[in-house]
């Protein structure tokens, strides 16, 4: 605590973030008091516009601060393929890596019984809609390879195959700049059955 | 980036905080605009009042939300003793101690020529002005044990010195928990030095 109420509650906000522990929460308080004012201003400015602007896109549930997110407002994207993933840091992982150039679709979750969250409390009857429409002629299941993940990516796979979609998922494998000897038995096993003629 | 604008701002002015990266920022902004409006606004309001209502001590030159600060207006602390510091967050690690029970004064800086800043600089004169009024006995150099930190406390302790004041510095040594292997040779040198009977 630095006596002051003022950086004290600034401390205690800061510390609410994730990965910001109490030390480096009361660092960035310091610092932010020691900031032109402009600059202070602009960064509570930024946070609080972040969240008053950001809404979920009506179409895949991606991020966007306009009526339809970038992604699907982008014309020059392929409109028969949907890639799904767990919610929209996904999506954004994904845009960097330049590869993709299809559809979204964000389940804003993934079906986990422990957590009590099942079919109906993700975005799946959205997809479903999507998928009526009988554009998309294949869906990429990236949800993350845990076991949360692989269940909706299987609970998804069971749901679309009949629909007469492909169905695909992404690959499992050593991480590139990986180890064999460090990778753990199950990675292994994958990367090995999921060998490629080269 | 996100693709979306609101967040790639948010993204921009996380990441010129110090110790938060790229990712770190991108992370962040991410679980911002996932937080509750309400959380939001508290979070934005924190930052801009830490910086509006934070002010320096007129006395001390330490941070405060009131007209003096905790430390100057606290009746039961010595008025014979001033701790001299380069900066408000030295107060607060000093005070984090309990151990101290005297007035603070911060120089706002260090005399360091590469930097351009001289002794005209930082809070001096306001210093001698202090010890001039003649109730305090006891200076306490706490500027950093770094050359510029070592610099400053020569120079005000051949300042305050003709004036019939006492003149400390804290102790250099060893760090509590440290190791002899793996200290370097002049904080090794001074921990000798600086030996005291048991």
């Amino acid at each position: 605590m630095a006596g002051v109420e003022a950086i004290d509650k600034l401390s205690l906000e800061l510390s609410r973030l994730p990965g910001i522990g109490k030390k480096t929460a009361q660092r960035l308080a310091f610092h932010i008091v020691g900031m032109p004012e402009d600059k202070v201003r602009e960064l509570a400015v930024a946070i609080y516009n972040g969240k008053k602007n950001v809404h979920f896109c009506p179409v895949c549930g991606n991020y966007t601060d306009s009526d339809v997110c970038s992604v699907c407002s982008d014309t020059s994207r392929r409109r028969d393929i949907v890639c799904v993933v767990r919610d929209a840091r996904d999506v954004n992982a994904l845009e960097r890596i330049r590869e993709y150039n299809g559809l979204y679709h964000v389940l804003g979750g993934v079906i986990s019984p422990m957590d009590n969250v099942g079919p109906d409390d993700i975005r799946i009857r959205e997809l479903l809609t999507r998928l009526a429409g009988g554009e998309i002629k294949e869906v990429v299941l990236a949800t993350n390879p845990d076991v949360e993940g692989e269940a909706t990516a299987a609970y998804l796979s069971r749901l679309i195959k009949p629909m007469g979609i492909t169905v695909t998922r992404i690959a499992h494998g050593v991480p590139v700049g990986g180890e064999l000897e460090y990778t753990d038995e199950i990675t292994l096993m994958r990367a090995f059955k999921g060998r490629r003629e080269l």
